[in-house]
Formats: structure tokens, C-alpha cells, sequence
């Protein structure tokens, strides 16, 4: 019979203990530690208590804990061998049937990480979804994490290993993140839509209005109505719209969404993660008949990333009424127009004015979204809180010096503009982290053409700063122009400096900000509050109306425009239930 | 009636003074100082003595001396407008007959380039063929120094003052660099081929046993045969063999040369300078019909820069036994094997194991080099005796951290590969400036596929270090290394470094180092002894005779691999008198 979280919160504590036997292996002491912290207001507070545990618990309890797992290339089994499998986490890995090659392989590459790491190879072999792993992923992922630093290989082990402990513990208790599952179910089959050329390599590519990116707006927009929602259109932008009216007609509405589209080769959940948690809210609200006192409208944008034509929150844009009119005469890379590619799409571009949305109308925009960073991942938190969304400037630049002879130019007489570009970068590095939540990035560093025996002539780069003000940011970016200026002046080279963009800082409105803090504190999860690095559609939003985001925690360093993004269907499911609070409290404010 | 040097160096100072008036603008005071130093050996002699009086004027007196200079934009002239020219020099400049296109481009870049220095733009019109320039290239060359730096182009107007000196000087002394001309004009003529792709553009590519490359063989071959050597033959490798037979058979030989291939775009001076210059010499002693008492062989190497095989070296390496017959199966970038290339060529692989070289029968190895560096250019020296080609070493290498998002991952979180490559461009730069002679480059540098938006998760970086002994090159090398390790550990990243080249120092034969510093003094220029940091063919023959070179200077701050590489007829006829004076020297040892 599952447990209850009841039954852990009152039992004795050495009973409790018992009852949480086996989460982490051979390491009772961590779920013990833990519960000193009883009561539990949840799964999410106990997880992390135990995370915290093991944190505290010093690198020589967490490397005796990695060290106390079996090799998982000790299950790796050619096909015509049989034998019983040990955990039932561990039965839907797919390391049985392995071809010879790829029984060798796994050996060959556990050899290397044991040389290299001392300790075992972990993965949470069912994965995020807790279906398992396909082999051919499981190798893949051996590999790449070869290459980790020992430091980060050492964390990720033990991300893994709390990841392992969170489906046993999903099992012990007989629950299943039901509606995280869906979620993760519609990214997935989402996914199956990518553009020519990316999609034969089982990549995902979604750019504005191809055939792909149109059948993910149909697919959206049906799964809608299925949802309940009143009403679904796709607009004439391409966004999919769906309103759950309120209960009564004159109420305001609440407005909430992020876009479909995707970078080149990027990952499932960047932008649709924000269309499809809220989509469940409403799947919940029409199974249970339940109306709100506000409308409810859910967007799915259609352009957010900028990819096949240089505009960029084109969705949004719509909807604050910025759509600029001379995006229409741009073209992608095959010479096909914007207006074209609208045309062709059936879209009806002398309605998109009308798209504009009337502020006075709305409560204000919330987005939960993929955190696309590393910090939730590494402090084993599920959700965070947006503060701000960091304004950002970038530029492109390039050190003009002169190219000379590797050989026979004394090191006094060069103008070398790679190791001015190197000071340049290595200013940036520190002033960006001079000042917190300030970051600043030499993201593209190249010699055009360089040649082994030549003295770099010229060094192009660029430039991106962002920070939750626009005078942190501004400052920053006049600091790295001056002292890019100093080092040319020194190195008697001259420098371009081309501002490519410029976004204001998006500050949360702080009685929305409010409403997910209360939502995520009510879940039992750890408060934690950051800035947005990246942009998002509530940038554009912000223009017009209050907005406030909900960050997800991704996987695998947080990792994101990467095949590699991930996040578990547990997240999911925790980011769909505080929609869910943030929703009621409205309610209960009306 | 032209000048005479005898005359100049015997009559009173200030009639010495009056013959050398107006060869600098209004500045009569530099020829006037610079004859204190009389008697002068030479033109060469006394050209360095005023290049010594103003380098040593400071700037202020170098400031005046240009701005007495007229503006050149100030002779440009539409095609219908007609004018008196000043000045000889000038007359053959070719901004006469502008388009009014041409004109205004002119005026436009004459306006910028007062405005960045404030001073005239200098350019010394007649070239250094004394032919004129063409309009294009006087255009092109304004236009690309006015990307200079101030002081390097100050340094550069000054060159192009002395320059024109030294036409005016000529004039006076009614004296024409016959024999430099003529080098000049063979190289111009070989220039003529080059290979498809590049010809179109205008540009000199010469790659191993191309149409253009073999098209060039022939016409050396030819042009030795009007020289008058004895025989004549391209051997089984592509080289261009000339023998020029001493005056008893049993005499031992002289070798020089250099090679006739090219870099990509390249050139019209490297390699070639180094077999035109003794052709000449040959010519001279053909025509007085004199035979010198040991033999003079002069080759013209089919190949050194290893463009389109990996093989270099491969010519002089033929005449060193070292002709690594794995070569033959390389292919080049369209899938042409060696092999193919030789036997479509009509060359006969089976024969060249016979061109190795008997050592015992040859008294040593000579090469004459274009510089392709700055160095003989700043100090407005002709020619520099070389005390060692540079033992070297090189690397390409990758520095892997983790590509994260520029705006969402923490600086403190960050493994930026492109951060640790500043740190190590940076580490190699001041290393390299810390012995003199070494000189470590770091030639290509860059992140793949990097994103204006993404932390650099690898970097791409090429090593290259040169110095005059292998021990200084390895202690760089091993310094670097180290370097690289430390970076990688402290900020958590991982590299891997591979060495792709190793060449071991040649270090001047002493006695035949001393034969072109006799040559060189004795035609009253300076002496300059340097390294050379590029390597040559002389390195190859290094490994079997005695060897040492000649370095003539280069223009345009001596740059190399690039169309832009460039001296004058009057510093290639020196050259010629260098070489033809070692000849003699050796003559009068036998």
C-alpha cells in the first residue's frame, strides 16, 4: 500500500526513516537527516530537504554515495544473455540487447570514466519522463559527460542520483505527475514537426510560417479545444489564441503564453513549456465545469527566436500593436518575403492592426518558462521566481591591427589584433562579474582566415551585456568601449563597434511577482528568486501591461537553444500546480 | 652631366651640398648633414647616411618634412584638365586622366586621410620598378593606409620620402639599377602564371605541378639557357636545375636557390628572388665569358610552401635524400594523388633517389630571400645577413569548456572556453616578448559556430614558436604548456594540444656568414645581422652542407604571403652585386 504524506509527517521518526528506506543506495542517512525537518507540506519540500542533506554532507559523503551504486555498465548485457535486473528504476534502462559493438563500447567508455573520474558513471536511467532511456541515449550521454570537468561530473552524478531517489520515492508513494506527463506528452509529439533539412536528422527546427511551424499552430489549436477552451483561432500573425471565458462576460482577462517556434536545432521546451502548462490549468478548470471570475486567455506566439526573418517577437509584437509593417518585405534566406510567406500561410495581413490588445482589458500577462540557465539545476530547485527581465545590449566589433609573419616579425613590432581581442575579453569577463546579476559575454571570437604563421591582422567578436537595470547594463557597456579604446590606443590598432540591439530591463510587477510566490511557497518548494537572463515574450507584454514570469528548471546544466534541454515531467507537473494556485488566488482576490 | 661619386665625396661641402639639393622637399639640412660623414663608398652608403639624419631628427623635423610635401590629391586631375607636373618622380604618377569618379574619391580620401593625421599623404608615385603606378593601385594603397596606425604611418611617409630621394638621387647620378631591373622584370613575367581561380582575380598561386607551375618551370628553364649556363634540365622532382660549369671539371660547386612555387594569393618575391639573383650574376659571367674556379649550380625548387600537398620542403628535400616516397600517395583537395600529378607531369618518380646531392663534391649553400618582415624596412637597411633560421614548432589545440547562455548563466558558473584562450593568447604574447629572438604567435583563434548569445563552449587556437636555438624554442613551448594546463584547472575546462610541426634551428655556417658580410660591406651598406624567423629551403640543405643566406628588405612593413609583398629594383640590383661579390670572394680563396 503507497505511503501518505500524512503517515511520514506523524509516524515515529526511526518508523518514518524505515518507510523511506532505499531512496538513496546504501545511504539511509540522508532521507534520516532529512526528516529532523518534519512535517513535509509536500513530495517537492521533502525532496529538497534531502538534496540540502547531501549538499551539506561534504564532497566524502557525496563521493561514498556515488561510489555505493553499482556500474551501470555492469547491466549492460549482449542480447542472447538473460538475467534479472536489480531496481525497478534500473528495469526500463535499455543496456539489455545490446549488440556486440555496443556492449563493447559501453565497457570501453566505462573504463575511460573510471580512469578519469575514480568514481561510477550515474544516470537516472528512466529519464525525465520515467519511461526509460533508449540505449542509443544512454551511450550518447556517457560520452558527452566523458568530457565534463571532475568538479561538474561530480554534481552531475548527484543530480542523477536525487533524480533516482524522486522516482522511488514517486513509487513508494503511488503518485504520478499525471498532468506533467501531459505536458511532456504534447512537447513531445510537437516535436515531431521540424523543418526540411533539420528534420531528416532528427533535429528540431520550427521557423515562422513553414509547413512545420503551421501544423504545430493546427495541432496546438486542436489540443485547445480539446483542453475546453471557449474559443481557438489562429490569428493573423499565425499566434494561437484560445480564451476561457470568465464567468461573467464584462470581466477582465487574464493573459498568459509563450511562443511555438524554435531555433535551429534547439530544444522541445523553450517557449512551449509557457503554452502548455497553462492549456492543462484549463483542461482542469472544464473537466471540473469551473469558471473564473476573470477570462483566461492562453497564446501560443508565433515567432519569439528570430531565426527565418530578422524580426524578432513578431507574435508579441502583434499583440502590444508593434508589429512593424516594414517586416513584410524582408526575406529569408530563399528570397521568400515575409508578406509572401504570410500570403501563402492564408494569413490576412490587413487584419494584424486589429490584433492589438487593449490594456484595459487585462489583469496583466504571466509566462512560466524554461529557465535556459544553470542556477535552479545546481541548486536542486524545481521553480524559481523571475525578478526582472535583464535588459541587454549587444554588439559586433572587430580590431583592425596589420598581418604580419609569424616568424619574422619581432614581438615588438606587431599589431596583433587576436591578443587585443583577448584583453578585450578577458575585461569583459571580470567586469561582468564585478557586479551581481550582471553578465557579459565575448560569445563570438574569430580571427577571419587565420593562418598558423600569420600575426592576426584583424579579430572580430561580439559583444552581449545584460542586467536587471538598464544603468548596471549601460554602465558595463561604456566601461568595455572605453577600455576597448584603451587597448587599441596602447596597441596602436583602430576598432568597429557595431550596436546590433538594445531591450530595455522588464522589472516584475511586484503584486504579480507576489501571486507566484505565494503559489510556489504554497507547493512546499523553496522560495528562490533570480532575474531573467534571456529574453522573453513578456518583455514585450511589459510594454503594455504588469507581467510577472515562473521559471522551470531545465536539466543537464540548464542547457537550452540544444538538443540537450531537458526537464522532467515531476517539474512539469509542479510548474501546471503552482498555474494552478496563481489561478485560484486571483480567484479568491475578485 | 650626371654626378659623379668620386666628385661628391672631393669637392667642397657646400658644392657637395648644392649637388645634392631638392632631393628632399624643402629640407635641404638632411643631404647637408649626412654629408659630414664623407667619403661615401657608395650610393647605398650615403642613402642610409640621410635615412640615419632624419630617423635621428626627431619627430618634429620628420612632421615639417612631410607637410612640405604637396598634397598628391592636389595633382589629381579630371581627363579633360591639363598641367605642368613638378617633378620627374611625379610625372610618371598616373592621376592624371581621372574619372570624375576617380576624382572625387580621391578628394574624399585625401579629406579623411588629413583628418585622421594630419599630415599629406606620401607616396613615392614612381614605384619600385621607377615605372609608375597605376592609378587603381595608387587609389588601393590610399585606401588602405589610411587604415594605419599614426606612427606606423608616419614611418611609412617617411619611407616614401626617402624612397623618392632615392629615385632623385638616381637621376642625378644618371645611374639605373640594370641588373635589379631586369630580376624585377623576371619576376613580374613569372608572375604572369598562376593557377585557376586565382589567375582571374588577378591573383599568384603557384602550387605544385599545376598547368601554371609547370608552365613556370619551362619559362625558367628558358630564361637560364639565355643566361648562359651549361646545362639546363627540370629533374624528376619539378626543380629547375641550371649548372654553370667551372673552369676545371673536378672543381667542386657552389649551390644556391630557392623555390618557384607560392602560397595561396601570395607573392611575387618569395622564393623567386633567391634564383633570379644568381641567374643574373651567371648572365654577367657568361658575357664577359668567365669561368669562376669551381662550378655555380642555381635551382629553382618546385616546391617548399606545402599548399596543395602537406608535403614542404619537397624540392631541396629531393636534393637531401629526404624525399619520403609516402608523399606520392597524398591527394590533394581534389583528390589527385601525388603520384598522378608527377606521372601526368612526365616527371619520372623512379629517378629521384639520383637527384640526392653528394656533399662531398659541393662547397656549400647560399640562398637569397626576400625578408617577409618588418625589420629591415624600419630601419631602412637593403640587405641583412642571416645568423640562424629559427628552430621551430607549432600547435593546434582546443581548449573545451561548456557552452551556456550568455544570459542566464551566473559569471560564476561560466566554463568559457573562449576566456581561458585570451588567457593563454595573452601568456604566449608576453612570453614570446620576453627573449629576444623568440617570437610565439597565436595565428588562428577561434569559437566554432560561436553565437553572439552563447557562452563559448570551445575554442580553436594554433601555437607557433620560433627562436634561434631549439633549447630558448622548447623552454617556450614547455612554459605554454604549463600555462595552458593551469588556465584549463582553474577554471575548470579541458584542452587538447597537438604538435604538427617541429623544425630544428639552422645556425649559420660561420665561414660563409663571413662571405656575405665582406659582400655586403663592400658595397658600403650597413651590416645587419638577424635571425631569420621564417624557414627555407637553406634549412633542408642545412641538414647535409654549410649554408647561410642573404635577406633583402621587403616594403609595405616587409609583409609576405600577400600580393602586397614587395621591394625595389634598386635593393634586388644590390642583391645582385652582393652575390656577385661573394663569387668573387670565393674565386680569390680557390
Amino acid at each position: 500500500m503507497p505511503l501518505t504524506l500524512d503517515q511520514l509527517n506523524t509516524v515515529p521518526l526511526a518508523e518514518a526513516a524505515q518507510q523511506l528506506d532505499g531512496l538513496y543506495e546504501h545511504s539511509p542517512w540522508i532521507a534520516e537527516a532529512a526528516l529532523a525537518q518534519r512535517p513535509f507540506t509536500s513530495l517537492a519540500h521533502l525532496k529538497h530537504a534531502m538534496t540540502r542533506v547531501l549538499a551539506e554532507g561534504g564532497r566524502d559523503a557525496q563521493v561514498a554515495l556515488i561510489r555505493a551504486h553499482p556500474e551501470l555498465a555492469g547491466k549492460a548485457m549482449v542480447s542472447n544473455t538473460l538475467t534479472a535486473e536489480s531496481t525497478h528504476e534500473q528495469s526500463k534502462a535499455g543496456l539489455t540487447n545490446c549488440t556486440p559493438e555496443e556492449f563493447a563500447k559501453i565497457q570501453q567508455l566505462n573504463a575511460a570514466y573510471n580512469a578519469k573520474f575514480g568514481f561510477p558513471f550515474i544516470l537516472a536511467v528512466r529519464g525525465p519522463r520515467g519511461l526509460g532511456l533508449a540505449k542509443a541515449e544512454i551511450i550518447a550521454t556517457f560520452e558527452r559527460r566523458l568530457d565534463n570537468h571532475p568538479d561538474f561530473e561530480l554534481a552531475e552524478c548527484l543530480r542523477n542520483i536525487h533524480r533516482i531517489a524522486e522516482i522511488r520515492l514517486n513509487d513508494k508513494f503511488g503518485i504520478e505527475p499525471v498532468l506533467g506527463n501531459d505536458v511532456w506528452d504534447w512537447q513531445e509529439k510537437l516535436s515531431a514537426h521540424s523543418d526540411p533539412g533539420y528534420a531528416e536528422r532528427g533535429e528540431l527546427t520550427v521557423t515562422y510560417l513553414t509547413e512545420a511551424h503551421r501544423a504545430c499552430a493546427l495541432r496546438i489549436s486542436h489540443w485547445m479545444r480539446d483542453c475546453g477552451f471557449d474559443e481557438v483561432e489562429i490569428d493573423a500573425v499565425g499566434n494561437v489564441v484560445g480564451r476561457y471565458h470568465a464567468a461573467s462576460p464584462e470581466a477582465k482577462t487574464l493573459l498568459t503564453g509563450s511562443h511555438y517556434d524554435t531555433v535551429r536545432n534547439g530544444g522541445k521546451y523553450d517557449g512551449r513549456l509557457g503554452i502548455f502548462v497553462p492549456m492543462a490549468c484549463v483542461r482542469e478548470l472544464s473537466r471540473q465545469g469551473r469558471r473564473l471570475p476573470y477570462g483566461f486567455e492562453v497564446v501560443g506566439f508565433a515567432e519569439e527566436e528570430g531565426q527565418r526573418y530578422k524580426a524578432t517577437f513578431l507574435g508579441s509584437g502583434a499583440l502590444t500593436g508593434h508589429f512593424d509593417t516594414a517586416w513584410l518585405d524582408q526575406q529569408d534566406a530563399d528570397g521568400i518575403t515575409m508578406r509572401e510567406a504570410m500570403v501563402h500561410a492564408g494569413l490576412c495581413i490587413d487584419d494584424i492592426p486589429k490584433l492589438q490588445r487593449d490594456a484595459a482589458r487585462y489583469l496583466g500577462f504571466v509566462e512560466v518558462h524554461i529557465e535556459q540557465g544553470p542556477v535552479l539545476n545546481e541548486l536542486n530547485l524545481p521553480l524559481g521566481i523571475v525578478t526582472s527581465i535583464n535588459g541587454s545590449v549587444r554588439y559586433v566589433g572587430e580590431i583592425i591591427g596589420m598581418a604580419s609573419h609569424a616568424g619574422t616579425t619581432p614581438m615588438d613590432r606587431r599589431r596583433d589584433a587576436a591578443t587585443a581581442a583577448a584583453e578585450l575579453a578577458l575585461f569583459v569577463e571580470q567586469r561582468g562579474g564585478a557586479v551581481p546579476h550582471l553578465v557579459a559575454t565575448v560569445g563570438m571570437l574569430e580571427v577571419p582566415n587565420g593562418s598558423i604563421n600569420v600575426v592576426p591582422g584583424r579579430c572580430k567578436f561580439s559583444l552581449d551585456i545584460r542586467a536587471t537595470t538598464n544603468e548596471v547594463r549601460d554602465a558595463c557597456a561604456d566601461d568595455v568601449r572605453a577600455e576597448l579604446a584603451r587597448i587599441c590606443e596602447k596597441r596602436g590598432l583602430h576598432f568597429k563597434l557595431e550596436e546590433t540591439l538594445r531591450a530595455a530591463a522588464a522589472p516584475s510587477a511586484p503584486a504579480w511577482q507576489a501571486r507566484w510566490e505565494r503559489a510556489v511557497a504554497s507547493l512546499g518548494v523553496p522560495l528562490f528568486r533570480m532575474p531573467s537572463g534571456a529574453g522573453h515574450d513578456a518583455m514585450k507584454l511589459h510594454e503594455i501591461m504588469p507581467q510577472a514570469m515562473l521559471f522551470v528548471r531545465g536539466q543537464n546544466a540548464g542547457i537550452s537553444h540544444n538538443p540537450l534541454e531537458s526537464t522532467t515531467s515531476d517539474d512539469m507537473q509542479l510548474a501546471v500546480d503552482a498555474f494552478s494556485r496563481l489561478l485560484d488566488q486571483l480567484a479568491a482576490e475578485s
